[in-house]
């Protein structure tokens, strides 16, 4: 997909420290939460209650903030829930089911170097 | 490579947060700068002051911590200099080159993603 498909991409942060691809995408997803938010969403979980669940047991405000960073950075959007209440839910966009790869090579990394790791049983679906 | 053929790998971690290997990887990656110095020793550079130089300004204080961490998970060991004075320099272990793909992947994604990104002049030999 080209840059110039969606008008909506937010402008190059004044936060942006260098033009490097890799520290631009650290400045997003530099953190031991975030991609874990993204993972989530990619093993098809996508209410506030899913992710809090998960076990890595994410503070409700450090969930809350991320979401919003998602949002915001447009790796996600709000959907209404598919429960008919007036609740929200959260969705991949492009650009954040565009980092499969990312937590493919991180799952890869960890499997092979970080001792007790194992795929979450949810993530056999998604392939992570 | 074997899990079995290191007998220094440091034990499960009590940080650690699940068994995913993403959640895994995070614990020991995810933040802004420990991924920037694994790129500098990937471009060549070795010296606490060529990782200072890069332009992303690593504060000094975060530089040695993050130096410090790389060692102590055995993703990065000192050596001497070459200039052949006392003072120390830093290398990729295998299991720091082993995050090659974690790196071209968030290069990739950043290219596509972030605006105003462009490779490293000092990446291309290093495929970054």
């Amino acid at each position: 997909m080209s840059r110039e498909k969606s008008s909506k991409r937010p402008k190059e942060s004044p936060a942006q420290r260098s033009v490097c691809p890799v520290a631009c995408s650290l400045d997003v997803l530099g953190d031991r939460w975030t991609l874990l938010v993204v993972r989530d969403l990619m093993f098809g979980r996508s209410r506030f209650k899913d992710f809090s669940a998960s076990p890595e047991g994410i503070p409700t405000n450090v969930l809350s903030e991320r979401l919003e960073r998602l949002v915001q950075h447009e790796l996600a959007v709000r959907i209404p829930a598919a429960d008919g209440t007036k609740r929200l839910a959260y969705q991949l966009t492009e650009k954040g089911e565009a980092l499969r790869p990312v937590l493919e090579a991180l799952r890869d990394w960890g499997l092979q170097w970080e001792p007790g790791t194992q795929a979450l049983i949810s993530g056999e679906s998604a392939g992570l």
